[in-house]
């Protein structure tokens, strides 16, 4: 299918939900609210027989009853009704439909995948395209559109093609709180029609989108498929997951999307040479996709690291190293510089900067990130921001100011220097007699000001870490291919 | 040194602090403060020239102007001064110093390492036994003895000897959020006199602790650490953090504690030999110290895992498996008991359990756990709680319901029937808008849930199963060993 008649279907001016409802914990009800809630401009037409109106919308007992066209179905009905419904659709000569309706192939039962073939001749025969069936359809908040309750309505530039429709509104909501928003997510379930290869060239065309975010079970189309993952990767960095790699993941996957999961080394050596990044759960997918989102690109793997306590600084330099990143010791300029203003522990400040060495001797953590950061031995920074914080200060007003004054400096940091910068900042994992607790709250708003300031932050330093190696191993690739 | 002279050190019945300060940002002050704050029993003394008190407490000028014994010093004073104050100790009696003063060897400066030696050999000499110098100390919990602000006050089985402070008092503090509690912590800097071998015989020895964490970037006496370690994992559980492990982190910790980290490669070789369990970080370190704490020991890798939605449902089953653990089909037991209960889609849920299918069957994960944890072909379970509960409810009351159902379902699944149940709750790790919301509420108060019902709990599925494939291999190790 062509981008730009995809790109038409994803602009629907009229929505029917054909199994609206009233009940709340429906799916027919939630659709309904989201295009009223998301800020949904063309006609909605809730489509129930039982209801004259649904959530304070008029509501028709069937698709034909509808006065005007409908662009876009969403089938909230069970599988066995899909067929009439159709033959609905072909009449009102809808565009396309996004079948939430589940139950067909993934079930293993062969009444269930007859069905679904022939609902897609009856769609084929009909020119509708089907988003689905078994999935949350599309996420889209510029234009109104939505499958969750609680996701972001601010765009981004993230584009996420996904299997997995629970996977993708976790996703959403997840990477949210990270600062990454998204341009439009496709939960596309079992690909009876539209698959994997449309969405992911629609991606490629979308000036919306990036950064492209990608979970997959099985390809329906996997030489395509690959060579098309190898031409647009070139373009935007492609971030996948393989769903289904081991042998239980495989059984599950049929159960799931009816995804012939396949190979996971042939797998592994196709994607390594497509210069797609690969995943290996949604937390590394959030990592990855706020760092395409914000790093500038770089060359080199040379890191400097400070702001943790002795320990922390020792784990940090082994799991930089780990990562595959060049923990370089302190440059001679740098401690020139240090000697030249005084510090009298200059020769024993080293990379990773220990914090709690250095107080009182006139320098601080961001002294030392700024230091490197100037300095043309560091190819990136890793700031380490609530390691030891809660143990060197005992009162809450000193706390509060400095992490403050941190996130304040970094901010600057990285407006003045250019220099890429990743933020470290745990997370609280709390329990009921620390939530909201005002070490909890700082840790909050520090994050909410990093996200404002576009440093991307991640909740531990392997994790960091891995992240950079694999933004500097893809520009690394890109540049190799295209210059 | 005895273990049961160590343990005469660890109960002292007066401690003073030298150094003892006004400034509630010193060191002086926060010690002096844990003592009062930690309900220490026996008698304070701080020690300050310049105060009559201190906290409330009547302050001395110098040790020498105590009027009773002093069986423990703690020392906060400048490394030169240090000296003169042992030879105060010396008149006193004292058994013991703890230095939290650092500036000596691991600055990298002969004069500094020089006296340090020096201190040493008065110390010898005068029979006194040094903790440190360069550490924090110990945190003794059920004896009153602290070195952070904001540690538990109950005690639990978790012994600690720790080459770093500040990583130490993280690890306190992030631990606690998990349901781990301390025996003792020691944090023990640059070894001078006691070292690792003292402590962990001491903790081998030790009634109060059960399982034991160690952080250490170099042993001093390696052979006999090694040997220790050996006959101590055959005993209590040991998991062991090694700092220094590449090139960076080897620079580094010669500046942290003036240890010399050696070869990595050796270094795992050893451990693998004393069955003692390596964690690569902090993270990891409580994920498999709240295992051995709670789980009962096992002796299959067979998985049953329950909860999540399609796609997470998917990827739990590749990350169990890329972690070492055997997720099994769902026997044919289960199917059948299923068609039994009249189970419509009993020939279709498998394990993992997608919960996203089984609305509406008449069985939810609850049965499904329940029906694992009774069948023998399964040796542990792993529940994901918070997986797509927001996508599939969309009103509070309803999830509200929903978690508080599933957390009081997991304690009497435990009780009932004594199946090894690890639970998988995610991270918030929420900005300022959505600190105090009543969702992270809600995951706040089920972690405090699970753990008042002993129920271990992990951030993410692969680090659950990474913990429980540890404790498999800790356990069948200690069989073959000891049977």
């Amino acid at each position: 299918m062509s981008v730009e008649a995809l790109d038409e279907i994803l602009h629907p001016q009229s929505v029917a939900v054909v199994g609206a409802s009233a009940n709340t914990r429906s799916w027919g009800y939630s659709y309904t609210h989201h295009l009223k809630e998301y800020g949904f401009r063309g006609k909605i037409y809730p489509v129930n027989p039982n209801h004259a109106e649904i959530l304070g919308i008029k509501a028709y007992s069937s698709l034909r009853d509808i006065p005007g066209t409908v662009d876009y179905v969403i089938s909230c009905i069970p599988a066995g009704d899909v067929p009439t419904m159709l033959a609905e659709c072909a009449q009102k000569s809808v565009k396309a439909v996004h079948l939430y309706t589940a139950r067909f192939s993934e079930t293993g039962r062969k009444d269930a995948a007859e069905l679904e073939q022939a609902i897609l001749e009856q769609a084929r025969k009909a020119g509708i395209r089907l988003i689905g069936p078994n999935c949350m359809g599309v996420y889209y908040p510029k234009h109104g559109l939505s499958f969750g309750y609680d996701l972001a309505k601010e765009p981004g530039p993230v584009g996420m093609l996904s299997q997995t429709g629970g996977g993708a509104s976790g996703f959403v909501r997840q990477a949210a709180r990270r600062g990454i928003r998204f341009s439009k997510v496709i939960s596309y379930g079992n690909a009876l029609d539209l698959n994997e290869c449309d969405y992911l060239e629609y991606f490629d065309w979308d000036p919306e989108t990036s950064v492209i975010a990608i979970y997959i079970e099985g390809p329906r189309d996997g030489q395509k498929f690959f060579d098309m993952l190898r031409r647009v990767a070139l373009k935007k960095p492609v971030i996948i997951i393989k769903g289904g790699r081991g042998e239980a993941g495989t059984r599950v996957t049929a159960s799931h999307t009816a995804s012939l999961a396949g190979s996971m080394s042939a797998w592994e050596a196709l994607v390594r040479q497509t210069g797609a990044i690969p995943a290996a759960n949604l937390d590394e997918m959030a990592d990855l996709a706020i760092s395409f989102c914000l790093l500038p690109p770089f060359k080199g793997a040379r890191v400097g690291i400070a702001g943790g306590g002795g320990g922390p600084s020792v784990l940090s330099a082994d799991e930089c190293e780990e990562a595959g990143l060049e923990v370089v010791a302190l440059p001679a300029e740098i401690r020139q510089q240090l000697k030249n203003r005084g510090v009298e522990i200059w020769d024993w400040i080293g990379n990773p900067v220990d914090a709690s060495i250095i107080g009182g001797f006139g320098v601080d953590v961001l002294d030392m990130l700024r230091m490197m950061a100037l300095n043309e031995n560091f190819d990136l920074l890793i700031g380490l921001i609530n390691e030891n914080v809660m143990m060197t200060l005992s009162q809450q007003d000193g706390m509060v100011m400095r992490m403050e004054t941190t996130v304040e400096g970094y901010r600057r940091l990285k407006e003045e220097t250019h220099k890429p910068l990743l933020a470290v900042i745990g997370d609280d994992c709390s329990g009921s007699d620390e939530y909201g607790n005002w070490s909890g709250k700082l840790i909050s708003e520090a994050r909410t000001n990093l996200i404002a300031a576009g440093i991307p932050f991640y909740p531990t330093i392997d994790r960091a870490a891995s992240a950079a190696r694999k933004v500097l191993d893809y520009y690394t690739y890109k540049d190799a291919r295209t210059r």
